[in-house]
């Protein structure tokens, strides 16, 4: 039995909750918390009827308490850094929302936490588990578009209204950091190629009302043997459109280019256009358990942190308007 | 009557054969030649077949001789600036392939040759002529997308087996140059807004033996009020695409979304998806004769500048891997 407890209701919790339910043989979830004085953590308490779960007022009497196994850790974005760091001091293991921190001292800090526990980290970088993402890799491991050269990213998402703590930097990081970090993702891992570089722009102009939160962003990163990559986001999906998010990828390589848009992955080489097949995955809960019992996951905590890492530098491009370097 | 000589087989001196060719009362097609030593002119000779046009050994010789109202200024990247130069000087107004210059020298004695002339110069930006780029126009400035935000523009050619001057910088220029150069005219025109600053790679790796021939580069703007803007363009579109070219642009702005993609330019906005309706357009010949005689154009030769200078100014930045302030 793997114990679960959630801290926080301000990111993808729901997921993970919805994968625990449907195997309660092998999951329990025993408690629930804020990660932050005054969250409101109604959907938490909602999502989590059905279970025998206790409510704590936080995160860290929780774990002391408990114990569980894995902490699933969803709070504002400024303060997910340090509850995961404090789950994994105690061997907790921890899925936390992306990004794993929203500045490089949290950053380093928690990456340090990482190599000295016991536990394991991932972040919700949900698109590892998603079908046609899984067909493009399968395609480009075997070869089928050659060498990539160029990659073309982009999330927008619809705007809609936020919660008060999106529209502060302090709480909320940047676009590139909760919308960016996914197409930064992509590139890393869809190619399988090193990050060399990254320039990046972002503004919080006409971003109805939302304070600092910046409503368009772009990144250009130049990786290992001059891969070019750009990632576009942006919270300009109108209303009527038909879905959330229009979230795209363009790998252009030697031999062909994969694309995946409008939930569809396909192929274009020399023998013309086909759909990719979606390759059945895992979810990402089943995903974690395996990684922490020494299995092959398909998302590690090496990648969480690049990803987050990719990010900030970004955002710290953006910030500064100049070229920033990787290590 | 308007008369036309061509100088050079290595652009897109066909388009502006057939249109004169339309309009055999309006034009007349008085003589070819090379534009350097040595250019292979067969594919010139053979398409001013049925005209009454005379040959001759170079441009310099022709012009002076036949007075033209034209030249249309179509010899190896390298040659074009100097040749329109020198018609500007004798007030022979210019089509030119683009970019109007390779280099930052050339523009500028071109750009000094241009307003001291009393004739005219126009750059083959063909898009502007194109009916579904007209109504993506016509849209944005009747407000449909509110104001314009990001923008990603994309040019994707198959790479084929390209003449020798392609392969050396010095007469081929560079990728951003002769592709890109289309994105990003589109990225200011379609937005009627002006670059701020560029920050571009591109890279000759995997470029099927081309030589310097970039087969990757991506640029992104800075563009007024924050609006930031990608430009990427590839030769890796494969042999067995249905089309020669990709070409695309997506606009995103406050209050919806403008995307070109596959021969069609469709608004998303509030009501939803629509396919915008091509706007009918008048030939880029016709455009740039009623130019001349002071009518309004779909293209100036101030833009065609702009194009020109902006696509130079990426090019510097993706040779000195910094970032690039415009004017």
């Amino acid at each position: 039995m793997t114990e679960i407890c959630f801290i926080g209701a301000n990111g993808h919790q729901r997921n993970i909750i919805n994968e625990a339910r449907k195997q309660p043989d092998t999951y329990r979830v025993t408690g629930f918390s804020p990660g932050a004085p005054g969250e409101d953590i109604n959907g938490l308490r909602h999502s989590a009827e059905g279970f025998d779960a206790r409510e704590y007022p936080d995160a860290e009497a929780m774990l002391g308490a408990l114990k569980p196994d894995i902490a699933v850790v969803c709070s504002y974005f400024s303060h997910n850094a340090a509850i995961s760091r404090y789950a994994l001091e105690k061997n907790i293991s921890v899925i936390c929302e992306k990004p794993l921190a929203i500045n490089l001292q949290e950053y380093n800090d928690l990456y340090d936490a990482a190599a000295n526990s016991r536990a394991k980290i991932a972040a919700m970088l949900t698109y590892r588990y998603n079908p046609r993402f899984q067909a493009a890799k399968k395609a480009v491991t075997q070869g089928k578009i050659g060498a990539v050269r160029l990659m073309q990213a982009q999330k927008s998402y619809k705007l809609g209204v936020r919660p008060d703590f999106y529209r502060r930097r302090e709480t909320y990081g940047s676009t590139l950091l909760w919308v960016g970090i996914h197409a930064i993702d992509w590139l890393a891992w869809l190619s399988g190629g090193k990050f060399v570089s990254v320039y990046a722009r972002h503004s919080n102009l006409e971003n109805m009302g939302h304070g600092e939160l910046e409503s368009s962003a772009a990144a250009e990163f130049t990786m290992e043997n001059e891969v070019i990559a750009t990632a576009c986001c942006d919270y300009y999906r109108p209303d009527g459109a038909p879905t959330h998010g229009d979230d795209r990828i363009r790998i252009a390589g030697t031999k062909g280019v994969i694309e995946i848009m409008r939930e569809k992955a396909v192929l274009l080489d020399s023998d013309g256009e086909s759909e990719l097949t979606p390759e059945l995955t895992v979810d990402s809960l089943t995903d974690f358990v395996g990684y922490m019992r020494g299995e092959i996951p398909l998302l590690t905590s090496e990648e969480s942190f690049y990803a987050t890492k990719a990010a900030l530098l970004a955002t710290q491009s953006a910030e500064s308007g100049g070229v920033v370097a990787f290590d």
